[in-house]
Parts: C-alpha cells; structure tokens; sequence
C-alpha cells in the first residue's frame, strides 16, 4: 500500500515521537511505501492566506472558498500546498497521528487540513461531490492519538464525553465527506502519566495494529 | 460588562468583517468594555512549541503539559500568549468569532487556544480544577460562527449532523471544563451564497443578539 503518514508533535524525543518511528519501521517492515510529513520537521505554515493562491480570481475581496474552487482547476496553489496534495493523491491510505490538545489536533495540523484538503480537491460543493460521491473514494484514513485525560473521562458518561464522538468532526465530516473510508481510530489514554511497562505494552500494541493494516 | 473579542477571518471585507465590525460598535454603544484580539491581523502564531516558554524546567525533552503547570506557576510564559492571557483575566465575557472551516474553527484560533488557554490558566488536572471548579468559573462565553453548507446539512439527520453537536468539543471540552458559562451559539449558515437582503437581516439579527449581551 502507498501509504501517507501526517504527523504533529513538537518534540522527536516524545512518546508520540516513539510511537512515529514504530509505524515507520513496521511499515517498511510490511513493505508498504511511506511518505512522510511531519509537520513540526517542515516548519508547516497552517494558517490558510492570501497566500496560498499563486492566481486570484477575485483581486479585490479575498474569498477562500472561491479561490480554492478556481484554484483546484487551474493549479493556482502554493508550492507547499501543492506538494501536499501530490502525496495525498499518491496515497491509498493517509495515517493522521498527534496528541489530543483540548479534544482536537494541534492547530498546526487542523492548518494542513485547512489549507490542503481545499474545496475542490477532496470534495466539490459545486459539483455536489461529497460523502458517497467524495473526490477520494477509494482512499482510506486513520487517526491516531494519545490523551492526557484518562479513559473514564472520554468515555460515555464522563466527563468530557466519549472521545470517539468528538472526533466525528474529523472522521465523519472531513474524511468521510471527502468519501474515504474511516478505519478505528487508534487512541492511547493517560499517555502523559505512563509507567514504562504501559508505555512499552502500547508500543507493542500500536507495531500489532500497523502490521494488521 | 468587560468583553474580549477573539476573531478570526483572513478578510476584512468579508461578511465575517461585516459581523466584528457590527458587533463592536453595538457593544460600544452599550457601553461595554471591548478588547479585540484579530487574530490575522496580529499575525498570531498559532503553533505551540519550545519557544512559549521563557524558561524550561525540564530542558532535555519538550514535555507541553508539563511545562505549562510549572509556568503556570512562575509567570514564564512568552510574551505574546501572556498578552492574551491579560485580555482573558481581565475579561467577563470571551466572544470567539469565525468561520467554520471543517466543522470547527480555522487553525489561527485554535492555536490560540493550545497556548493561551494553557494547563494551570483555565484548567488544572493536577488540583483537579475542572468544571465546577474550573479556574475560569465567574467568566461566560459564546461562539458566533458562519458556515458554508446549509442548515440542513448541519442539522440532526443532515448529511453532517447537528453543528451545536459537533461544536461541544469546543463549548463543553474546553468552555465549560475551564468553569465558564457557555452562552448559545450564533449561527449563520450557508453565508457564503447569501443575497444582499439576508445578509442585511443576518446583521441585524447579530446586532441584536449582541444588544441583548
């Protein structure tokens, strides 16, 4: 499988940093091709500008969602968005790891989301390509995340309420709208406060759920 | 009342534009204290990393959570998250303004909630300072956001599912677990394809809820 891995931590030296070496190591193991962008390494500008559009249709009031549409048919995106989008396309499976910040990914990768998986290219209001007509229909997509918060509080009747649930917004609205199909996510709780035994096991656990793919 | 406004949108032209705009000078007109955080016009750095803090007390590895608890304590967070972090204490009410882009805020905002609202500000997990005894409890919040897609499509049985669901990753996970109030959110959907008479009726309809503050 080709096989696209977006990761966002700030620091190599993290569990999370750990649990990134292992998919990659398993997965060449399994002999997939992996590209990789870890967007912490990049540097990864997330916040979506003017920018990002090498061509304006409208000059004059920056519409984003206009341009991206114009954009996804002429080619007018910035070289970085561009290089992102070559990956994605080359893809059949695109693997998103980071740790929860306030039930969401960081913002550096929502940025990637924003910027990349543009209007017009996963997905087309315009066109009504969406859900079962998506742009990546085909693909498949996976989250992978550690919390602080432990499992109690994430589930059902905790509360924060069952992690799994939240993140719909991203499997069900973001990847799903684009027609990829959503595999389990892969959740580690309570990783800020492991033992290294626990840590170890989830090491184990996650090289068991890369070698299954 | 003191009111912190934190906005979001690359275009001052926009409608979004046109919204802020409404709202400070109603909020102005009741005589409110305002304080405006625009966040692409202060050009906010909305990726967390090393240089957040002043001061590290583990050097070795880059552990956020860790480092926020202890300059939580000591005061040596950098300066542009400790500007805000002024803006929030002295604030009764935190408005958030943006569009939605992917069923939740753009990456500018929510980077300013990675490291503005910080462990040990709004929330403690190690005094179990947490909802009811959120460290925010007294303060009240609301979101105000425009969506491209229908309401339909953003409604329960919708294509999306309800927005308010999916926006309580934000509203209870972060508002409300910081002990504030969460006011109901304004909506405006389907913004982008508005006739110049809905949208005229759309800034009334702002003005007045921001009236009735």
């Amino acid at each position: 499988m080709k096989i696209l891995y977006v990761y966002a931590h700030p620091e190599p030296k993290s569990f999370n940093g750990a649990l990134k070496d292992t998919a990659l190591t398993a997965l060449k193991e399994k002999r997939h091709e992996v590209k990789l962008s870890d967007l912490y390494a990049m540097n990864f500008n997330p916040v979506l500008n003017e920018g990002d559009f090498t061509e304006r249709k409208k000059p004059d009031v920056f519409k984003p969602f206009f341009e991206a549409i114009q954009a996804s048919k002429t080619g007018a995106f910035a070289p970085d968005i561009k290089e992102e989008m070559e990956k994605v396309k080359w893809a059949d499976l695109l693997i998103f790891q980071f740790p929860i910040f306030f039930t969401f990914m960081p913002a550096i990768m929502k940025g990637w989301i924003d910027r990349v998986l543009a209007p017009g290219f996963g997905f087309n209001p315009v066109t009504n390509s969406a859900y079962d007509t998506g742009l990546f229909k085909g693909k498949s997509t996976m989250l992978v995340t550690t919390t602080g918060a432990p499992k109690e509080m994430y589930s059902e009747g905790g509360a924060h309420g069952d992690l799994n649930k939240h993140l719909e917004s991203i499997t069900h609205c973001i990847f799903e709208y684009m027609g990829m199909k959503v595999l389990p996510s892969h959740i580690i709780y309570e990783a800020s406060s492991m033992s290294k035994e626990r840590g170890a096991e989830e090491i184990e656990r996650y090289r068991k759920r890369i070698f299954e793919l």
